[in-house]
């Protein structure tokens, strides 16, 4: 097959959720103005459906059952259609089995066509834990899937947004589990992914600020010791290798100075250390990314919003800018 | 003495600090509109010698030693002067033994004015814990000292922003702490504190929001516990006294949720969770409210900025906004 710009397959999510909706809107906004193209991976009954019911008209659905029979003509929307939707017994806005187990295979799929160099970048509309769950995969979401489809192992979650970038040392553990699994290796292998991340974004020395997990960064050993026995160790180590990096900062300043342009990115030790700020300065705009992989994966940063599911409401702003982050990843 | 309205005492802070040059300027520009009276609490020396320095033509400082000597015609603020500094030794911008002690003192003596019922509030300048420390005055911060020289027990860090407003489980201790040292009963009386402080600032029936401590509260027990075994069963028995609070919600998106209007409080586990949100929406303007002593304390939400000090940069708006909080608090 034979292309110019780089290709990013766009998985489709929980179908009974936002994700068709927005990948429409998101097509239809962004035709003028690409520098990639896109290939929904998903089904192409639930696209129809949700493209008749928000009354998108302009767009063409073309099913492809191959990268190679795709045409990226304007207006064509190119859609790798798995038949795995009963289509008159979906539910919009509900937690379905075969909705969750459908979800996970163009997760699956999208995996498979990126190893085979078929496509350049994943990005993914969300799907829905339990609906997943209900059908046997025991994933806490799609990064873990995306670990284990292409045997990743130091791989990190990064939250994008114009204002404010994040990296996360660790995610979906407990806070006591966070706070215990901590390790000087860990801290500097996240604080090189930021930095060869940033760099793949454009930064040519980004300025990199690491938080302190403790109030005032500890103050000195007065408030917690794990800033002086082991993430100061490993900023010196990073620092030693040549990289822009300062820290241990306070975790209630450090992102108001981010947000001031002060630093380009700030390494953080938990969960809601980074999706606090993130989530405040970009709710509608966030983008998650999975550095780290063999994969580029780029994806939404909210969920199926199945009160909204196939009503036409659905912002579109996140999955945009997550496609859009995924072609800037893979550079020329 | 007899007065109409509530009398605040504002502490001058350190010396050193930012401190006299916020309250001068904010006393110029709130002269007309107030509904309270302010009493300097500090050094006569130090105000003078700032004001001249950052050239506050249209201010008189009337020098008191007890509350029945104030004069509150427009454009005069009584400096209750403690004779603490030798002036021409002092230097701005410098940790100082000399000037610890003497923030120390102006607190010391405010907490007797209030304990005396000479002043109906205290509003706090910013002090340097290392300062302080210098002087043998061991304490993490204002609302220890204060809780100490109180009697308080059951207290608690309120932050007030127009836009969020947030109050404390815990705030100076590790973040491991934090976690080990939760509690039903210490939850249960937050949530309290939480509803009768708004009240009292005017919320008829305050919607109270109880973060989660781990990602996404918990999701079910699959992050870390603490939700189920001890945060929720806290916030059920505040439900059956007829307290208006929900949770406990993910710490990512109950702030989002909170700004948006949907709650009037955030109940935060740990410092920065409450102070990372906070300080992103309300930097220059927050309020940092003790609640729960027989006392009535709010304070700036920043530090004495020594980079700064005697320079005539610094932004009062967070002064004002603490002085003004206090007189809310007061009530009528």
């Amino acid at each position: 097959m034979k292309r110019n710009v780089p290709l990013i397959g766009v998985t489709m999510g929980d179908p009974a959720g936002i994700g068709p909706e927005i990948i429409l809107k998101s097509f239809k906004n962004t035709i003028r103005q690409q520098n990639y193209n896109i290939l929904v991976i998903g089904n192409m009954d639930v696209m129809k459906k949700v493209k008749d019911i928000i009354g998108i008209e302009d767009i063409i659905l073309n099913e492809v059952h191959d990268t190679d029979e795709c045409d990226f003509s304007d207006n064509i929307l190119n859609v790798l259609n798995i038949d795995n939707i009963k289509i008159d017994e979906l539910l919009p806005g509900e937690i379905q089995k075969m909705a969750g187990n459908a979800a996970y295979e163009y997760v699956e799929r999208a995996v498979k066509l990126t190893l085979d160099d078929e496509i350049d970048a994943i990005s993914t509309a969300p799907l829905n834990k339990e609906a997943m769950h209900l059908a046997g995969h025991n994933y806490p979401g799609h990064t873990e899937i995306l670990a284990r489809l292409s045997n990743g192992k130091d791989y990190a979650m990064f939250l994008y947004d114009e204002s404010l970038k994040v990296i996360h040392v660790s995610t979906h553990v407990s806070l006591l589990e966070a706070i215990q699994g901590l390790s000087k290796d860990r801290i500097e292998s996240v604080i090189k992914l930021a930095d060869s991340t940033m760099k793949r974004l454009g930064y040519e020395d980004p300025k990199i600020a690491v938080a302190g997990i403790n109030p005032h960064a500890g103050e000195g050993g007065l408030f917690g010791d794990e800033e002086i026995s082991t993430i100061n160790p490993a900023i010196e180590e990073c620092k030693s290798l040549g990289i822009n990096v300062q820290g241990s900062i306070s975790p209630d300043t450090v992102f108001v100075r981010a947000k001031d342009k002060e630093f380009d990115i700030v390494v953080v030790m938990y969960h809601d250390q980074g999706h606090i700020p993130l989530k405040l300065l970009g709710f509608h705009s966030g983008v998650n990314v999975t550095v780290g992989l063999p994969i580029i994966r780029t994806s939404v940063d909210h969920g199926t919003a199945f009160n909204v599911a196939w009503k036409g409401l659905a912002d579109e702003s996140s999955m945009t800018q997550s496609i859009q982050l995924a072609a800037r990843l893979i550079g020329k």
